[in-house]
């Protein structure tokens, strides 16, 4: 079903930060997000590429996380089904009023059955295009906001809500090893690439990081020379690299609270309507990094909190059904 | 209107040949298309990032030209809509059987009111991805078909059956210069990039080129350089540059008969449902080349004839009602 | 002879402004050349690969044009062999102090046979290291000073000049076509790189440009963007593109007083001893541009004049003894 | 002093090999070396950029390692001077005559005071330029030899006989902590290059690796996704990723049989008189990888043995004198 309630596309995320001026160093500063507008607890940037107001919230918090994600909508009338489809399904959902959330119209926020905090929304401000305005790009030269990866519990339920009753397509999976695989990983879109949303097998609700799209390899390489020799050795947690999964090209990077954003570039486009998932097992050593490096043990223990649309607490997490870990971590912890 | 009787993307096009054996030189040995089958008239050819069959024919022919240009339908009732739709409006059909064009489903093919031939398809053979096969990289490695460009003698009517009736939607525009403009050239897409077809004002009904996908920048230079140390200097009619439509990095190349493609790397996602088409004048010296070199005035005169479906003669081509060209063609012809 | 007075590579170039605040605009804010010191009437500027004081000095003037360019040699004794051997050949020399030249030691300025201001020196003041300073990485990302290009009335005079007595090394040719071919231009080394200096037939005693090394293509393309989108389209004179002398990569810019500079990168290492000199025919179409693209006739008509070392004054110049021009200028002149 | 000999740069390399059709495929097929000529012992192999018949020889052998390496000189009269040196340091030395190896002529073979097999050659046959013949492109793009790494046990008596008898120039250095540093490490040129060789404190005599460049970042890449979509996964140690000393992009190859190169592009020009060495500290996690990204322990512990000129056998290795060792070792063995 490639309708999705008329899903368009991940459109932003809500990265919750205790030190907001030292946030807004790393992303626009040196990371060169672009600043739509702040207030005293908010920041909201977009990318060169985006036309919307924002693809990305900082938000002061007495902790750091994320306060939601959200999915773009194509229309008002796609917010109500998937209103009706939370009440029918038990999920808690409560409309944003337009302005609520700066530059957003009138939005739905869930708590799904999952404990993950997500937000669907129709309109959003416009805003000066600056892809042409090539004297605005500065450090990674960040375009937009490609995708989500979720650390969750059960994959195969989330699979099973997140295509079967919302639409999304699925293009590649992750498998457990031995005679009964079980699905461990699975990269679900709407828009026409690789992924909106990454599924995968690990303590949850949490999400594991935002990816931002990047022109081209050379912007994620130029992008790890100014972080080395900018004080941000640090932040720079896996890569650079190519991805086996989606074959895009990576840089995993940590702000100073610990929340993960990737710098992205190079899948591809899904639109053919007989695509068969690309499947993967656990163990391939190319599966994560194409190039058979092994990832740090952080990249796989460490994760983002998430807040409760309900009462505002982070979420406790779960461990997952499946146990199963891939068995080439760096420093397995 | 985003449904578009489920249209997917541009799918193929039919080049034609009168020297088989040079053009598989050229697209095979030198551009690196991969071959998915051939017999004694025929070559498919597919990209590195294709699933399917073909996104280029080669036929052997008595003179150069087009044979057919064809988007993939997501459906076999999305190809009878459009066969019900062309009915209505007095347009030519024809259904061509399954496996008629080799590894290809049951399509309908129609000469549309301006002449061209289109074809829709749902279904066609799945061929193994060589995304990640890198060994297979050849020449310009080029990845898939990312568009067609018309030359049109009447873009408002054809924009009009393009949008209103097919469903596309317009991400950017040309208009021509004074106080009353008029429609030059519209780009429109289907799939989320930039555009799937563009329509521009020309002697018609006349195929300008299409346009297959390449990696990024260097694999664009490095197809130059190629080109110009195998022996195929005369073949770059102009680039390489990056355009101010679509923002594309480009460069043009005329096969020994004529005919024309592009390789083009860095358009943008446009799945926003409230995009705006961008508007350029028709003399802004940055709308085709950025950067502001001129265009040769082969590239505005030059472009392949198309054959009719029906009765497959070359089809007669009209002036265009516009008059209008761009005063900063190289050598206006 | 590889000894050559211990010449060690293009040194520095002045370049002599009208308006030293747009010039200032364009090489500090849009190229990004690192400003070393200023004072009201000069700005001294050096390249993030540079360990030195300057590789450019913009000059306050009446005109602009160039002062002097400069090479360096390894001691206080190379000097003076030098201006020995200048008295010995009845050229024009003089000594500027230590500090006459901002952060330069003692120094030769000769005015040689053909009227060009060359000035010779072995000391220059240290300064910081920004090649991994990427926080500092603006604009084209110049790194250094590589070559200087000048339009000479007597090549053949010029070449034993440079070669037979100052030691430079030969790497490539280009001479006139027909039975008896002349040598039309040279390209001359001292350090290990395709050249320091380039002779071309010409009016002259003029400056064609100075050329510039940038880290890679990326750069150049980056650099034609920024350009492009800043209000500088039309210092943009000719490229990007390949070379077929050099091999290089390149584009050729216009500072706002027509001042001639060349970004470039790619060419190679010449160090073998037996280099035998690459020969080039005048006509080749790959010659300049390897591509095949035609040149600009303002960059065969037009370069910078220079300020004779006796006087000040800008030298009158004569007509090159050969009349050969290549035959595939743009719009010739 | 600039003189050394008249030696040039880094010239040529003798890997030892068990299986030849199995290195012929890993640095023919693969990494796109060009074949100068072969026999049933050996393949001569060159760079794009070379001019020269060799600058990589593949010998049969019993046991991996490295036969010899060399470098070039410009005069048969700087072969007469070393051979000068040689026997007056109680160095053993034996004339090699022309065409004993292929292509070469007169050389003179040393073993040096610490056991390495050194040659020095001042004539070798000249080959086709493939530098613009981009059809010959293959694989990796190996443009050409650019420098030896050799583990040595006593660092400072080989940094006084390149530098204070041979004549090389040391761009840069690594220290030991600790208030008295000690030479751990430095990096030698004759080119004007960053280094031609270097001297790393370790077991030997052995070579740790010869330096092949390429021509750009995305030649390593594109390398990367090469080797691993071509079953040559385990090939890649190290990288790709930027160097801190001489700043240079990197990727550390091993062939089937341990014998190790590297890929390099993007280092700097060194010819300045005045150059100061740069300055590391061993455990400055910038040094070797400048975004921080920790050495496998294989890199450090594992190098070529070398072959004496004297009876051809391996050489057997001493501890260094310095025991220091970076302590951001991956696994330390």
């Amino acid at each position: 079903m490639e309708r999705g309630f008329d899903i368009v596309k991940a459109g932003h995320i809500e990265l919750l930060v205790t030190d907001l001026g030292e946030a807004r160093k790393f992303y626009v500063d040196i990371l060169g997000f672009v600043v739509t507008e702040s207030d005293r607890s908010h920041v909201y940037l977009r990318g060169l590429e985006d036309r919307q107001h924002h693809c990305l919230i900082l938000t002061r918090s007495d902790s750091p996380g994320v306060g939601h994600f959200a999915f773009r909508v194509s229309s008002e009338a796609g917010l109500k089904a998937i209103d009706k489809l939370a009440k029918a399904s038990g999920v808690y959902s409560r409309w944003k009023e337009s302005g609520e959330e700066r530059g957003q119209g009138r939005a739905l926020l869930i708590e799904d059955q999952f404990g993950f905090p997500v937000e669907f929304y129709a309109k959003m401000a416009s805003e000066e295009w600056l892809l042409q305005k090539f004297q605005r790009y500065r450090g990674a030269k960040v375009m937009r906001l490609d995708h989500f990866n979720i650390m969750h519990p059960d994959v195969a339920s989330a699979y099973d809500w997140y295509v079967n009753k919302l639409g999304f397509v699925c293009t590649e999976v992750t498998e457990t090893e031995g005679k009964k695989p079980e699905l461990w990983a699975a990269w679900l879109r709407r828009k026409h690439t690789c992924h909106d949303i990454a599924l995968t097998t690990g303590k949850g609700p949490r999400v594991h990081h935002a990816g931002f799209t990047v022109a081209d390899r050379a912007s994620i390489m130029d992008a790890a020379d100014l972080l080395a020799s900018s004080g941000y050795l640090k932040s720079m947690e896996r890569g650079p690299g190519r991805h086996g999964v989606s074959n895009a090209f990576f840089l995993y990077l940590r702000d100073s609270e610990g929340n993960r954003i990737e710098l992205y570039t190079g899948d591809y486009i899904s639109a053919d309507p007989d695509w068969v998932p690309l499947r993967w097992k656990l163990n391939d050593p190319q599966r994560q990094t194409f190039w058979g490096a092994p990832t740090p043990a952080s990249w796989f223990n460490e994760a983002m909190f998430v807040r409760s649309p309900k009462n505002g607490k982070f979420q406790q997490v779960s461990l997952p059904k499946i146990k199963d870990r891939p068995d080439y971590l760096l420093n397995a912890g």
